[in-house]
């Protein structure tokens, strides 16, 4: 790992919370955008969880939430932004590249059979 | 994604904070551990930094901490459990699968020609 550039540092981001993961995959996948309610649903999130993981990602000029009526009902459509279609490949990019290493590392050493420092309690 | 079992539950785990991502990858490609500044320089991180994310790993049960003398000298090595490997591939497991996820919805939907909702400045 270098000392910046790190794939590491990379994942330090808006996207890496598990919530957020969910919610820009299924963003990602929909040009139109999603309404809130489909997306909530989707994601398993309660309306306040929800709500607070799209600040976070608006704020991060991320996603775009727009409010609009059909008839006389108020709908929320949440849609992608190209910037963070882009910073979200870029993440994921990343990501990947983490996820190698430490398929890497984990498949390269197999447990020990003999065990190098005393105690072998697997804990 | 399944109201339990989603891969995203998955992910809200001791390992993907990306720090402990970094160190758990180093020490699962060195079965008879790493010296805490090995450790240390490899990640990149402050010695409290480090000491703080393997308190949260050995409370998982996920390292070992062993305090030795080399000499005179104290020497601390850090070493996978093996119930720590395990319940890290599972999390990689669960990682590959929602990086899958959200690649193909980046790559399955291109950047609208035409904004579908109205204004589509980038943010």
């Amino acid at each position: 790992m270098t000392e910046s550039g790190s794939p590491y540092d990379a994942l330090a981001r808006v996207f890496h919370e598990p919530n957020r993961l969910a919610i820009m995959s299924a963003l990602a996948a929909e040009d139109k955008g999603i309404a809130f309610t489909d997306l909530k649903a989707t994601c398993n999130l309660t309306d306040g969880n929800l709500s607070r993981h799209l600040k976070a990602l608006e704020v991060s000029a991320a996603v775009r939430i727009q409010k609009s009526f059909v008839g006389v009902k108020p709908r929320t459509t949440i849609s992608i932004t190209a910037g963070g279609r882009a910073q979200f490949t870029t993440y994921l990019d990343a990501l990947e590249l983490v996820l190698r290493t430490a398929e890497q590392a984990v498949a390269h050493s197999k447990p020990a059979v003999a065990p190098p420092l005393g105690n072998e309690a697997t804990a």
